[in-house]
C-alpha cells in the first residue's frame, strides 16, 4: 500500500511537472510570428492579456469574449474588385445561354461584350441588377452549391490562385490566437451572407452561425414532393455596411464585441460601437500601404476606401492602424 | 523499477475500470427522469443514439447537430395570456404617469381603467401599439434593464410563482440531454428576440445568440458623450412565427435542424423545415392535455392554437405529438 501511494504521489508529479512545462512552452511560443514586433502586435497581446488573467482588473468573462472582423480588405484581397462581384459577373456569363434577351438588354449587354468602357460607367442600380439575377431565384441550397462550384475553380488574375488564398496570414493568426483565449470570433461582412458561409468554415475556421453579412429574404415554400424549401427572393433584408453593422451585431450576438477589426470607412460603427463595451477593448483598422506584396490604397480608391474622415476618427478615439507593410512579415500562407 | 511499473499499469487498469463503470452508469442513467415510458419519450431517445452512434448509419456530425425549441407553451406556460404581454400591460401602468393623455386616448385609456371588456375586445392593432410603446424608444441596454427587473418580481397569479418558475422539467430534460449528445439548443420564439434574452440563459441556459425571435429594427445613434448606442425602434424587422420561423433559422443558423420541438400552428413551418433535412430528425409537438396540472387546450384557443389541421399535419407527416398528461410525470421543477 505504501509503495503504491508513494508510486500515485510520484505518478501526480510528474503529471503536473509535464502540465507546467507545457503551460511554460505555450507561452513562450509566439502567437502571431508573422507580425513584426511593433505597437500593433503589441496591442493586440495586451489586449488579449488583459482581459483573460484571471486577476486582470479588465477581466472578460468567457461568454462576453466576442471579436467582429470584416471579411473584404481585412481578411482577403478586395482589390481590384471584391472577389462576389467577380462571381456575379462570372455567373451572367454562364447564364446567358438561357437569357437571350441579355444580349441586347444593358447592364448585361455591356458585361457580355466585355465593354470595359461601359462596364467602369455602371450605376449602383446596374450592379444591383447584377447582384439580384444571379444571386436570387433559387433554393438556398442551390446558390450554395452554384458558389461551391464557383469558388473551388475560380482564381485571381493576379497571382493566378484561388481567391481563398488570398488570405491573410497575420489575420489568421489573430483569429486563432482570440480563440484560443475563448473568443468567439465573428465575420461582420458587407459582402453577402450565404456567399461568405459557403467557404468560412474552411478557410477562416468560422462556422455558419458566425457569419452575418448583407442578407437578403428568404421565402418558404414547397418542392414537388412537399417538402419545405426557403427560396431567395430579389429584396434586401439587412444591409450589413456602416451603421448595419453594429445593427446586426447586434440582432445576431445580443452583446457589444470587445474586439473589432475592419479596413474601411464602412467599419467605422462596428469599431465605435465595439468602443462602447464595457471595460477593455481592441479596435484595428488595415492600412493598406504595400503595393509590392499586395496594395497600396486608401482616401481615393472605390473599394475599400480608407477615408481621411476615418484617419481622423482612429486618431481622435485611438484606435490602432495596421500597417501592412511594416507590421506584417508576411502576407499570405503561401509566402514563404 | 519493476515496482513502480507494476503500479503503474495497476492505476491504468484502475482508471481504465473507473472509466468504463462511469460510462456504463451514464448510459444506466435515465437522462429523461420526468417523462413516463411510453413512444415520446422513446422517440427522444432512438433520435439521440441514432444520430450520434458513430457506427450509426443515420448518425449527424457534430457542427449539424441543431435542435430548436419554440418557448410559449412548448418551455413554459403561455396561458392565460403571453407573458411578454403581461410585461407590456404592467409597463404600461408603470409608464401612464409619464402619459397624462393616455386618461383618454385608446387602447391605453381602457388598459388603465382594467376595463376588462374592453380589453377583451382589443384589436391586433391596439395589441401592437401596447407593444410598440413599452417596447421601443429606448437603448438596447435599457430595454435589457427594464426586463431583468420586471421578470424578478412579476409572478403568475395562479401558481404565485415567477414567471421563469413556470417552465416545463420535461423539456429542460431534453433540451439537457441533447446538449450532453454535442447538440446546439436554438429557442426559436414568436415572441421577442430582445424580451427573451433577458433570461433564457439563466432559465434554459441558452446563450443570447441562440435566442431567434420576432425583432424590430434598431437604429445606430451617439449618445451625448459620442458613444455608440442602438435605439430600439418601432418598426417590425422579423416576425418569428410560422413561415418566417425557417426563415429566420437559415438566416441566423444556416443549416436545417435536426430536431424541433412546438406546440401550436406557428410552428407548423419550422418542423417541416426540420423534416426536409438529410438524415435522421425529431419534430415533436406538445399537446396541452392536462387542465388538473396545467391547462387542457387545443383548437380552440387563441393563443396557443393546435388547430385540427395541425394535428392532422402531425399525422399525415408522422410527428410525435406529446400528451402532457399521460407523457410527463412531473410538470415544473418545483413540483415533487
Amino acid at each position: 500500500m505504501k509503495i503504491k501511494l508513494s508510486a500515485q504521489l510520484q505518478l501526480a508529479m510528474i503529471s503536473a511537472a509535464l502540465l507546467c512545462t507545457s503551460t511554460y512552452a505555450a507561452s513562450m511560443t509566439d502567437p502571431l510570428p508573422s507580425w513584426n514586433d511593433g505597437a500593433a502586435k503589441k496591442s493586440i497581446i495586451d489586449f488579449v492579456q488583459t482581459t483573460t488573467s484571471a486577476n486582470s482588473p479588465q477581466y472578460v468573462q468567457p461568454d462576453q469574449r466576442i471579436a467582429v472582423f470584416d471579411q473584404d480588405g481585412t481578411l482577403w484581397v478586395e482589390q481590384p474588385m471584391y472577389t462576389q462581384v467577380m462571381f456575379a459577373l462570372d455567373r451572367v456569363q454562364a447564364l446567358a445561354p438561357q437569357h437571350p434577351e441579355w444580349k441586347t438588354k444593358q447592364p448585361f449587354k455591356s458585361l457580355l461584350l466585355k465593354d470595359k468602357e461601359a462596364i467602369a460607367k455602371f450605376t449602383l442600380k446596374d450592379l444591383e441588377q447584377i447582384m439580384m439575377v444571379t444571386h436570387t431565384g433559387m433554393t438556398v441550397e442551390a446558390f450554395h452549391e452554384i458558389v461551391n462550384d464557383w469558388i473551388a475553380k475560380a482564381k485571381n488574375p493576379r497571382w493566378n490562385r484561388p481567391y481563398t488564398d488570398l488570405i491573410y496570414q497575420p489575420m489568421l493568426e489573430v483569429m486563432n490566437y482570440l480563440r484560443a483565449n475563448d473568443y468567439k470570433t465573428y465575420i461582420v461582412t458587407g459582402g453577402g451572407q450565404a456567399f461568405v458561409r459557403v467557404y468560412a468554415n474552411k478557410v477562416y475556421s468560422v462556422p455558419r452561425d458566425q457569419v452575418i453579412g448583407t442578407a437578403i429574404e428568404t421565402k418558404y415554400s414547397y418542392d414537388q414532393k412537399g417538402n419545405g424549401v426557403l427560396l431567395r427572393m430579389p429584396k434586401l433584408l439587412l444591409n450589413n455596411d456602416q451603421a448595419g453593422k453594429p445593427e446586426d451585431i447586434d440582432l445576431f450576438i445580443g452583446r457589444h464585441p470587445h474586439a473589432a477589426f475592419g479596413n474601411s470607412t464602412g467599419d467605422q460603427q462596428m469599431l465605435e460601437y465595439t468602443q462602447a463595451s464595457d471595460g477593455a477593448h481592441l479596435m484595428m483598422l488595415v492600412h493598406h500601404d504595400d503595393a509590392d506584396r499586395e496594395y497600396n490604397y486608401g482616401a481615393k480608391s472605390k473599394i475599400g476606401t480608407f477615408s481621411d474622415a476615418l484617419m481622423a476618427e482612429a486618431t481622435k478615439r485611438g484606435w490602432s492602424v495596421i500597417s501592412m507593410k511594416d507590421d506584417w512579415k508576411r502576407i499570405f500562407p503561401f509566402d514563404k
